[in-house]
């Protein structure tokens, strides 16, 4: 029985998954993917969750599990499942998924489910960083009349997402700036060859920039700033990349007419295959589950 | 009367273009764009194109000037202007334009119209080869499920556009293969770092990769090519940059459910802002257009 | 007197710095740097250290400042300056330089001299990285018959220095792997496009590899691993970049007849000026020495 | 009997070739390198030319094949080989070395030698590219003070070794420029992102950079420019590429005291096992020699 693999819900990310554990030989049940053709893969769609369960001791949902906390993430059912109708079948079962909400771990935990969110695994969280800056390359390339090359981008933050991003910026020839605070992020970003910009000097080079780039999850675009980008009248675009609050803010942005671009979620979006293989290759380095994967 | 510049149709790049030399100080009269807001340029629309010719030596009109032989290209405007109806007004002036037909550059030559036709200046063309690379990796991005990371890639041809866009392709992390046929170019391929196909070799290598770019104009994905990459049930996209009738059978990719993007065009489509400078610029290097530009 | 400056002992970086500090107005005093022309720079010698410490509250020495834990790190110098000699003269002053034994330290303490060691600063630690890099790449080509375009490298380790060395690497056309233990890192690795290789794996893919370059400060290629080369009749370089012990059993190397090349210090040999510079530039960020930089 | 070659002189590129075609299978008799090790590969060391052309029907000499059109380019023998003396054991083999003379090609084929010359090959040619650039780096890095990341590098010509040298230096993080005549050459220059300057334009940015290197065989930088950078006093390394009499007055720039390395025949002093590879690749290509090869 152990090769049986329950899906429940998710979005593109866990289709193409779900397709690939089909190859590999696992038989999949589906519950809550109704509107997906899954051509000649051997896929058996389960009418209940209890089905399910019957077969499968480790379910696949999706990322976030759930974006209200009530029903479960299922972009491609006509179902709207609540989490609540789900927790007795899952007895005893292990559910891996993403971004699950404290409360509901909780929950889950007091039902006897086991839980693995995947975004606890930091080498999904890295390779995430893949699709993310390509999808934030693609939205600045489709927001923008002129190229990359040649354009000066600003890139604010020098995490994870920063650091690939000025890669990428530079190799297709902008010109890359990159502001940060602490002295060592500021040596790094020399050392890779871009402007570095110390967040205390952000506000006079603000209006040098065709593109900005947000990634700090704290606001850094603030009234002041946006203020005085649009009393430059500078034609720039602002990207934000950072997960809510976000470093930009959004109304005061809108309020003073500069072109904000909320780009979030992207893996999922413009690269759900590579994701999904991404996933897969996290689920056989988890301990827990060398039983299945 | 030599600083001023005439408009006469055209597509956002003329527009861009009109703006930038308004700002520059020249006085502008457009035709045949009126539904674009000006804003703070100082732009004057004409009535007839007569009015234009009385102010301007010097016209600037679309790229191609004409997609049809009959009517001036014109996208931003509600009227259809017959060339034929121009012909008198613009004697003895220089009308700029691009891929302007041979036989409409006698029927000029016969109305004593000097003519400039950009796309006979090899640095526009060789400029013009960054946005159309640019937009050629967006197009694979937005018509893929996977990052251009790790993806396997094949050029077409090794020219141009070819060039550059394996750099750019290896740049974001790609496989890059390029197909050629001459040693040289084979060589080049080896030397910049990525796999070489010889034509010869093709299409035995053709089921390796995500994204196939044609750069060739002549066809080289012929039936037998299609149907042998439909026969390996292979999940690919063919991406054809080259003009018609361009590399690809379209045709039988269609009837072979092979997934093709014809992305012609791009730098007017993708980048207008970054397209319009490199025509100033060019315009800056025409030797005939010195008493103006 | 705040825009004197003593020099005492130290290597080209030294030299370089007092150059620069000269250039930009401050009065340069030495003692220990005979043998170099220092030109049309404003620069006195002189005899003694106490007549330095007349003119000059701060003094800039070398990196290290000693190589012995006896004597002062002086190359440009014929005299042999011992540290229990000058105690007495730098009472009360400010003494600058490099990789300071904690014994020393203690001792400088006890004579109430203040101490600046520009190793525990993190900027200046990151630059260096850039000419340790490019010195490592100029160690393998100086070592090699073959060219780093197409050749099998690895990197041991993925800190700072293998981070970059591992991209320029790439750049050159190198096929670059990378060894480490951590998830995190490896999927970093395969992130920037490199092949991941896990610690564990090390031993059966060691013989694939043209150079192998180690960066990691404990024994990774120890007597098992190089036997194993030695074995498979590997004709591969070493080069060793972590500071003693390494991690390349020299010895052993030695006996199997491996080419080993201990690249240390390569800042200070390839790129003393850009060292300099970097040197300049951490003192100017350093807030107890804001009253003379 | 086809199966043996002949190896006459040539330096360390031919015995690398040598090793690899002992490798492959074939018999190898050598004639004039005896200096050499060759290890456990099956060579034969003939006492004769005559000897060697009784077993060898195709036969390998040096790159240049004479360097005084007199003697045999035979680095690695004690013997002086003349060229007189061995063109009666040739008579109706086939010949296979580098930059042959002209009246050497007359010479011979009075005498019915059949001659490849290496560098018609033109994919040799371009692959040679590669070492050559990896070798101009280095003798960059050799010969400055300073790293190649963020020193400002001018490129003279835009030919071949200029257009993988540029790409080199950028990714190494030097600011590039790149000096040429023709327009189309300064658009692909900025097309990949270097600062494009116009022979015209030579003398008064000459004084901008750290390391000029020519690659156009014709004085760029003649007793004028050097003056001028002289006057400038400019700290300024000079590298030939461009073979003799190349672009640098060399004799001028010893009288200005301007430091100038000749770097030529790069790729078999820095990659002669690289260069080996090539050649051997070049060989199989080569039509005539199929037979053979």
């Amino acid at each position: 029985m152990s090769k049986n693999i329950g899906i429940l819900g998710g979005d593109l990310r866990i289709v193409f998954l779900s397709k690939m554990l089909a190859e590999d030989g696992y038989t999949i049940y589906t519950y809550g993917i109704e509107n997906i053709d899954y051509y000649n893969c051997k896929i058996i769609k389960c009418e209940t969750i209890e089905e399910m369960s019957k077969y499968c001791n480790c379910i696949i949902s999706g990322i976030p599990f759930s974006k209200d906390g009530v029903y479960i993430n299922s972009p491609f059912s006509s179902k709207e499942i609540l989490i609540s109708s789900v927790l007795n079948d899952l007895a005893n079962k292990t559910l891996i998924a993403g971004s699950i909400k404290k409360e509901l771990k909780e929950e889950f935990y007091k039902n006897k489910i086991k839980i693995i969110d995947l975004m606890d695994y930091e080498s999904l969280t890295i390779l995430n960083v893949i699709p993310t800056v390509e999808g934030a390359i693609q939205v600045a390339m489709e927001n923008t009349d002129f190229t990359i090359n040649d354009s000066k981008c600003l890139v604010l933050g020098f995490g994870r997402i920063a650091k690939l991003l000025s890669k990428r910026l530079k190799d297709l020839g902008a010109n890359v700036s990159c502001m940060a605070r602490k002295e060592k992020d500021l040596a790094w970003i020399k050392a890779y060859g871009y402007k570095e910009i110390h967040i205390n000097n952000l506000i006079e080079n603000l209006n040098k920039y065709d593109i900005i780039f947000n990634t700090v999850p704290a606001v850094i675009l603030n009234d002041e700033k946006l203020k005085f980008l649009k009393d430059k009248n500078k034609d720039v675009k602002l990207i934000e990349l950072a997960s809510k609050p976000g470093g930009i803010d959004i109304e005061k942005a809108k309020e003073y007419n500069i072109k904000t671009i909320e780009a979030l979620g992207l893996p999922g979006k413009v690269a759900p295959l590579t994701t999904a293989k991404y996933i897969k290759q996290t689920l056989k380095n988890i301990d827990e589950l060398q039983y299945i994967f």
